[in-house]
């Protein structure tokens, strides 16, 4: 089928935007949106520069009366380290039981490639009409936290001037439960670096005597959790807004609780915050992960020495109302508040983004509803989601939009891991989504 | 002089064993070293094959009622890079300021040879005859890790029975401070791995209801401490043998202390056991130092998951009477004792050396003393090592034998280092004591 191959023609790009190497493949696959789009009938279709790598944007024929709709998604990919562990090249798609499986194959090509087929269908049949204003916004710096989207938008202001955002980059409930999804959790990225000697030193001559950098680092992480899995950090619970009574019935109605969250990570027992249930642990409740670690040797065998340097990456999650500034100021000033024996200590906020709410009684909401109705006989779940998608707030805060979130994707496509899917049902599930959704709006 | 012509032509055989290029240069060094020791009086003297590179192995005269003393240098030097910073040529010995600049000068062709004067000269005018029984053996892969130096012991344990061993490849405390070195630290090598989700997943989807493996290591390692900087597993100081008050004493008069080891690391502060003195930390106490770490994303940027799992190299500097086995195996349990919060744990002990420590009123010391004192006005320090000697391990537990380390060197003579140096002056010096040593030996 024409549309499999164009999708799988997508995917192929290694389009990661994380590695300088792959900048060349994020600006070809670009050009290749590009392309798609304008022999698929939208108006015009483009690659706009930004500080970093380039943004499609597209729009479709406008007309008065009609409300705006920005439609964004991202083409670039995560990393596909480690290597290893996929059964397939990440960038080579295979067809495997009905699941597409690539580097970004959920997140976010397949996704957006529904709502694409959706648009270029319904211009087919309409004659080069949508029944909105369509403005494509593809972003390929997603991955990496967005750093140019924000001034684009700035700059562009007008250009992009809209009624709603809508983005699929969340997730269903289940296969066949579709979900609107009111909340993303924000995020605060810092890099924490910790130097002990001027140089690798002699465990044998200086062990014992000297600081060990790996070993203060150890204590700096383990002092940012207290035992019941709380935060330890100082007032960073002190901005935080509780859900709704109301959301809390509807998340414990939900199909997806401790069992799928273990099942979908391999973990043997939960853990986190024993005070709260695991929804609100990953929708609702801030976190402090360390997302990866560097010191001293790491080759085969041993090396005895006292490493003189050791480092740590952090990933805060955040909730209304906190702010990512504050709250990597909160943890910069627990950290340096800890014994350093004599160690420098460096911590370093890297990059980050607002958690994002949007009320359950607004009319979006209720047109998304009615859409998804039509596609999925199961009602749709009004959920949260524990990640960050940064262009949520930029819109919101830049644009004045608020987005609303329809997930195409399952729990378990393996965003981020090795071996990624989609679904391929999904592809035409998502198409038709987008032309009810795409009406609905516009009648409002 | 022709001893130091002679001593000259034994530096400039470039002798790297770590470099097969000059395998060849060690093997001619060798055979120099044994023609040497025939025409200066020794009884026999072989290049012997090792599975590696050969040993030279000499005897004196023996005669019955007499101790046997084997001693040990290496002939083998470390490789010369970086050769842009050597003011001269490495193998192109020259005396600078009454230094003789060379690769080897002090470790350990210097301190060799200097007893190879004394020997040659107490055999001219004692007509062949020492006071002892002598075993000379000198290795050609002592700076490659002696690899196979034990099994030549082993095979050879009835040609190299004697009561005591002699090693000059330490340090004196200064110019004209001599030292004997009564102890080594052991050591125990452990790999720590914690295994979380079954691979990365994402932080945002995950991150707050799973353990995460980064963070259960953090604690793990955090737990080996106390805020005191004593290791905090139990039992770990049950075997561990205290230095005599005198040890202490004598300690305390050194001229290397806090200072010297601050600067000798670059480190900005002393941490450790704050209970007992700096060189206490390093010679007589036991630590649990982390080599390494290893976990999640660790390249540029951020890469926001829950990693799948995370490692750390532990290398445990032990005392006496600690074995690495015992002391592998109550870190293991310690941390297996910890909360892993749904993690699986695997503690690897990987290799390990006993400590070793020669009693200070051993007659073995009185006798180095005593000599000692016949060369230098300065009573000689009794000091330790916070390293191990792998050779003074092995003559222990192969053939059972004890090891005087007498070093002849200095603090600053760049062993290992470009312009490596060795005091014209000590040639001499060591050469009267190798003869007074040799006859306080020969009366015990």
């Amino acid at each position: 089928m024409k549309e499999i191959e164009e999708f799988f023609t997508y995917l192929r790009f290694p389009s990661i935007s994380a590695q300088p190497a792959h900048h060349g493949d994020v600006r070809t696959c670009a050009e290749w949106l590009r392309d798609w789009l304008i022999t698929h009938g939208l108006e015009s279709a483009e690659v706009r520069e930004t500080a970093g790598l380039p943004v499609v944007l597209a729009r479709s024929k406008f007309a008065k009366g009609r409300p705006t709709v920005l439609l964004y998604g991202h083409y670039d990919v995560q990393p596909v380290d480690p290597l290893e562990l996929w059964r397939h090249a990440p960038f080579e798609p295979v067809i495997e039981d009905g699941l597409v499986v690539a580097r970004g194959a959920t997140d976010n090509k397949g996704q957006t490639f529904a709502h694409l087929l959706g648009i270029a269908e319904a211009l087919l049949v309409e004659e080069g009409e949508l029944p909105v204003n369509l403005i494509l916004l593809l972003e390929g710096e997603e991955e990496i936290g967005s750093p140019s989207l924000g001034a684009f938008l700035e700059a562009h202001r007008e250009e992009l001037r809209a009624d709603i955002a809508l983005v699929s980059d969340t997730s269903m409930v289940a296969p066949g439960r579709p979900a609107i999804t009111t909340g993303l959790r924000g995020i605060a990225c810092l890099e924490v670096h910790v130097q002990g000697p001027a140089r690798d030193v002699h465990s044998g001559m200086f062990g014992g005597a000297i600081a060990n950098p790996a070993a203060v680092l150890a204590r700096l992480l383990a002092s940012l959790h207290d035992e019941t899995g709380r935060i330890a950090v100082e007032g960073f619970y002190g901005d935080i807004a509780d859900p709704t009574a109301e959301e809390l019935r509807g998340w414990a109605e939900l199909p997806y609780q401790e069992a799928e969250i273990l099942a979908a990570t391999g973990s043997a027992a939960l853990a986190g915050e024993r005070a709260v249930t695991v929804l609100e642990r990953v929708w609702s409740r801030p976190t402090i992960e360390v997302n990866g670690l560097t010191s001293g040797y790491q080759g085969a065998g041993s090396k005895t020495i006292v490493p003189a340097t050791a480092s740590a990456k952090l990933s805060a999650r955040l909730v209304p109302h906190q702010t990512p500034e504050a709250a990597a100021e909160l943890i910069r000033r627990h950290l340096e508040a800890q014994p350093l024996e004599g160690c420098r200590l460096r911590v370093e906020y890297d990059h980050g983004g607002n958690p994002y709410l949007l009320s359950a009684d607004s009319p979006w909401i209720a047109a998304a509803q009615g859409a998804l109705a039509e596609v999925w006989p199961v009602p749709a779940a009004l959920v949260r989601e524990g990640l960050s998608i940064p262009v949520v707030e930029k819109f919101k805060s830049i644009l004045g939009l608020d987005t609303l979130l329809i997930g195409l994707g399952l729990p378990d496509c393996l965003a981020h891991s090795p071996n990624e899917t989609f679904p391929l049902a999904h592809l035409e599930l998502g198409k038709r989504l987008n032309q009810c959704l795409l009406r609905r709006l516009a009648s409002l």
